[in-house]
């Protein structure tokens, strides 16, 4: 509480997701005034071929 | 803007998918009168292990 | 089965989601080969206070 | 109607999940009154350098 | 950890809520092994214009 | 591309979303060095009887 959903295209390293959860979390904590432990993170990577903008998918364009 | 999320069951070709994402883009643009290039679709699959209908799990139907 | 979720700003007619619903049904019957009782739409409307682009609210915009 | 979305770590088995589907489409028939065979669960796995609490990916902690 | 997202038209009383969140939480619990703390449960209604099965809006069927 | 969405209990000022928009989307920026433009933030509210955490509506607690 609350849960961040992070919707992406597959191809981020480790220590891009390390801290990509800990700046998202940050900014809840500062924005909202929650608890650090009370916020989720959870990314969603769908591989290049299930992502599309424009009606073209990712691995198209 | 907006964003479609599609939830369903992996077992899908990169052809279905390319043609889904065009059409769903489309029907965006048509009713929502927004520019394509706004429209983002992401298709999150899960095994049939992971997904259910009526209680009973995709691979065991 | 699947199901498609749309995440939007707020403002759009009955008749516009109606059509909509319509038109990803069909995308989805055409592209995935399910019949069409078996796709779920659902439109979540957020406020235009709670929507960002390039880190911009929509209301700001 | 209504979908049950459940997001987790990577790591439950087939028998955790076909346990769990049964039990969350009984908890949906019994309290909002609807039909199991129209209740769809889908458990949206990512892996532990992908899901984080407090800031802290599950990978780490 | 896991978070669970219900997604329905609106139309349920808080007792319904109160009674599936807590089962849904129950599920959770017993399943995967979780302390009950760690789960979360969001109902996401959307108005009966804004969800469709099979094309149709909820509120045209 | 990507997608945030943030689920939450209902109770933020626009002030507030003003401020977690912005930073989420810069948290983005720095972290998976995509542009600010393409990075899209929903909040999702549900009303306090809409979400529970250990099983609990917030209503309650």
């Amino acid at each position: 509480m609350p849960e961040i959903m992070v919707f992406a295209a597959t191809g981020r390293t480790t220590e891009q997701k390390r801290g990509l959860a800990r700046d998202l979390t940050d900014a809840m904590v500062k924005n909202f005034g929650v608890p650090a432990e009370s916020v989720t993170v959870q990314i969603i990577e769908s591989p290049r071929d299930s992502k599309a903008k424009g009606g073209i998918l990712f691995c198209d364009r």
